[in-house]
């Protein structure tokens, strides 16, 4: 394309591969980065490359951690009796953030997903049936609240139920702030049938 | 915040100084290229560094070009007395990819705007002016818009005027394949005022 050096376009094609962003936000950025000083192009491709080397599996929970076992894993004063299972780590660190949740986690490293080839030995389904000790009281299934999540969550209770452990499932319904007239059905209905008494 | 090793935050941090790029685009960028193979996270930084130093201004128009004069500039088959204003490099691949416009370009790098503090100095201007010899017969303003790049055409206007070139400026109106019902009321307003004879 003339008037696009070829650099650039390689620039916009990398930024292409990332996740969410499309053809003209990679172009944007890939501007955006040859218009900006020497010093902050240099930070990113740092922080990249730092990142990555910092950054590994905690050999307990699976989350992206510096130090191993991570953070969570080897404070003792967080709830060992309660396990919270996620899919991803930027999952625990969304649960992390409501200062609600003060038990321990296991991150899967997915879900399971036929259409995809994902079955239970393709995420870390053997590693959280290991770690349901006596001690452990209750499994809080945090997967997505889509079709892969809710069937991750179905299959990890008919696997962890014979263990005698309790197992529950985050609750859904409508998001706070919400206006019922936009909820979608499903979310209603949900909502609906999740009722609690006041 | 437990769950989030530092570098990992670092460099969502950096993602999150990109145009466009919100705290939760960031992270999620920021987790993707940890897992991403090593092949593809270097390929990034690679190509950042690479296009940042192959990539420079053309000494004539100012657009990015790896070759300076860049490939419109030295290209006899373009029209030089036709010359068309944009504010950034972008614009100008926009314009391109229409195949429409066989003259050349003049890149300012900015756009008027006395909120910012950027005046007719800190955009390319006087370059402009410089390059209004008599075998230009049209200057297309093909700044944003926007209030700034009406304002940037109305000064530019004024400026080339006197030279006697004719100015002229991109047709405001419906976007193809909108729709009347959603057109904002300026958009319509402006394509009430420049509907043509069929």
């Amino acid at each position: 394309m003339p008037g696009t050096p070829k650099s650039l376009e390689r620039l916009a094609a990398e930024f292409q591969r990332l996740p969410g962003i499309g053809a003209k936000s990679a172009a944007r950025l890939a501007y955006y980065l040859l218009r900006s000083p020497d010093e902050d192009a240099e930070r990113l491709s740092r922080a990249i490359s730092e990142s990555r080397a910092a950054v590994k599996r905690c050999a307990i929970c699976n989350t992206l951690t510096e130090e191993d076992p991570c953070e969570i894993c080897s404070d003792p004063q967080r709830d060992a009796t309660l396990l919270c299972v996620v899919e991803e780590p930027g999952n625990l660190a969304a649960i992390e953030k409501t200062r609600e949740y003060r038990g321990r986690y296991h991150v899967l490293w997915g879900a399971l997903s036929p259409l995809k080839g994902i079955g239970p030995d393709e995420i870390d389904v053997e590693g959280l049936v290991s770690r349901i000790t006596p001690e452990v009281r209750e499994v809080v299934l945090a997967t997505n609240p889509n079709v892969e999540g809710e069937a991750t969550a179905l299959y990890l209770a008919r696997r962890l139920k014979p263990s005698g452990v309790r197992v529950t499932r985050i609750a859904f319904g409508l998001p706070v702030g919400g206006d019922i007239e936009y909820a979608d059905e499903v979310t209603m209905a949900r909502s609906l049938e999740n009722r609690r008494e006041l």
